[in-house]
């Protein structure tokens, strides 16, 4: 059986992850970690990650980039699994996050699905081929998301920028009378509304021709089984940094 | 036959413009006004407007923000119809029009094309019966367009936002760890590349659906018909202030 | 307090509708009526409806149309009110619905989200203004849909149909060397895949420009929700026929 | 010069190809063949081919399948390249393609753009990647167009189902009471309206997820250029059978 620690259990992704971890057989909540406390949850959640003394195999956080460090002290002091998928870290994060790898198995990504898996590696390839192309990115999200452009977002326009030998900067919206495209932007639009759960489409903008690949999620639950799946795949390691492609390829 | 001065004659509309008259029976550019000259044009080409001293009947206009004022007071100092199709206006510029027009008759529009002038009236409805969906507009033009968003973009959201009693505020892009939406925001969003004609679509997100209405012109054939249409239209009147639903309703 | 008999409670919407009852306070499901038992719902499942003696005050019926007789059937012998949601049904069957609304209040839509019954208003609008456009519709659901095209599709052709004097042929596919369109002609495209909730968008192709009107169900909560507003709204009625735009506008 | 004779010549292909080879400076059209006559061509057009006794470097054939063996048969009996483009080919049409092959150099493409071919390296790849995903594909064309589906959108699916080693059948249209997808199937969806330069979407079904890849030519010059340069890349060769994926990497 493994035993989970949930950090982030009261927020949405939490609620999913607790559902379908109850499906489960080998796999349970244990504990759980949030900034609120909820009288609803069947086990305990603590409000301070360091007074949770349960047997934890893994923790799976979705919870906020300000609670990272807490959590990361947590997995380093007790030599436990850590499968991150909060966006909103910083470099520094980042960075903290390698490291520990040395000593706790970590797995990182900003997006669990398989198809967005899939799709980091053909924006990439499209990015290549269609060299006098003008690339532009849109990311749709709920109303309560907190940070823009999605940690998603970001991860698609990295991917396509390392193809293209980091030749790109972003720019994050356009407004006034001398906006002028320059050749070597890559404009990434967030849109935000409703309980949209999570829509990225990128174009390839050339002459008289339009290429756009988009990825939907139409549930959280793509993420969540993601994440259970990576969970079930880095318990039994000793240590390493992970991504959801090594998961995809095992 | 109906003489034409045709202003921003150098531009991809002017062209687009030059070509669609030709083939009009009883319409004719007998001048052209540019900040370029080009010995290509079947007409003179004026880079000073006040040095044109063909019989003119009616301006359209589809050059450069910065060519307002010269336009407007030759129109007056003529007495000669406009048709004023420039976008990136300011809020004075469009007040000297409506002046304008109390003496001669004004042609004013962000957008020439019958779909966009049709969406005008389902986009304000929508926004009314939709009471708890946010409203986000995303619009997409070619790489040389110097203005976002654009002036159809904001004739949509000014459309909307009357419709809803002018409570929302516009938002043209979103970056950063603290960018939750607020519910009276209407994002904007100004994608850029290669020869998009131009595309608008205005989404409705709401709790587990989303509505989208949405305009692609396919050329900028379908803005010079509209101007043509308009040019007839105006030059027999007197003076007054007309828009494109003026013109298909007559 | 509203007792429910559910009909086709163990689907996919009735698991939904079931969720969504249980957080209601003045309604509950008293009885379920599905073609299959099933040992883990809360209450009573009938294979055969008319050995159901439970007191009802509404039934909510999501089955399959071939059900349709039996739970009409059963409605007017208790005289109790009927929220129909199934697809499917034949000209005849909403005969029947019809006449039988006399003696008892029914309520018939094809789609209980508010969105597309917004969708109804604006599509038929723009038909009318579109003349020239021609008009094509593409649905989207998931791959154990049974039937094609979806009811909420025939439910959006016939409102434009109407519209236009019912002068559109429908057509649902194109196969050929020589399939070249008639003017005449409204395709309706079904596509299949996944677990797609519902998409459907209407598209008026013109000379150089088109309009396109969509909508996303993003969870079949959006249908439950809707069924549950509809059952509140019919259960005190004498007798009637009512859809989801006198809901609405209630 | 190459001297180019212009099969389709009257047709819409046909006056973008005239007017972008006039443009061109060691390129130009000696002669047309088409089933009208047409007296604005600056060039002479025959309805019947083998009347055609210009000295002729290669033909580029955008007509119809009717006239394809007037068109091959000539080829041969000159001896001159073949840049094919024609859409509705039988099989047996494109035997004698690769036969003749052996003689003259052929050029065969559904799609002249460059978007679409890198599309299909990124439509395979995809259907191999997202194994458990439902494909459908959505093609939009004007509505003079006469077959159906596009020949683009039989080379996409050819392209997805080789990958995937024949194992989908392509369905084109669903209407009925009991049109459950079947797991292999591959759905092909034709919409037909106004002036619609070509728009191809393959869609991946999944479960809470869908990825989907769409080109748009927004104009016939993509495929007129894409022409032009294939025409080049063909006239000096011996003989040999070339598609737009060998022009590209050359």
């Amino acid at each position: 059986m493994i035993n989970v620690l949930l950090s982030g259990c009261n927020g949405g992704m939490g609620r999913v992850l607790q559902e379908l971890i109850s499906n489960e057989k080998n796999m349970q909540v244990i504990a759980g970690y949030d900034s609120t406390e909820n009288n609803n949850n069947s086990y305990k959640v603590y409000t301070d990650i360091d007074k949770c003394n349960e047997k934890i195999d893994v923790i799976i956080d979705f919870s906020h980039y300000t609670a990272f460090n807490s959590v990361l002290k947590y997995s380093l002091d007790k030599q436990v699994a850590l499968v991150m998928a909060t966006t909103g870290l910083t470099a520094e994060n980042e960075q903290s996050l390698l490291k520990a790898s040395k000593i706790i198995p970590i797995f990182r990504t900003a997006n669990m699905s398989i198809g967005i898996n899939v799709l980091l590696g053909l924006v990439a390839e499209a990015a290549k081929q269609l060299e006098e192309f003008d690339i532009e990115l849109i990311e749709k999200h709920h109303n309560k998301k907190v940070d823009s452009p999605s940690g998603t977002a970001l991860m698609l326009a990295n991917e396509i920028n390392d193809a293209l030998n980091n030749s790109l900067e972003y720019t994050y919206g356009r407004e006034g009378k001398s906006t002028r495209r320059n050749s070597k932007e890559l404009g990434i639009h967030a849109v935000r509304g409703g309980t949209i759960s999570g829509e990225h489409t990128v174009i390839y903008a050339g002459e008289d021709e339009i290429i756009e690949i988009k990825h939907t999620a139409t549930s959280k639950k793509v993420f969540a089984k993601g994440a259970i799946k990576a969970a079930k795949f880095i318990t039994n390691k000793e240590n390493g940094f992970f991504d959801m492609r090594k998961v995809l390829k095992s």
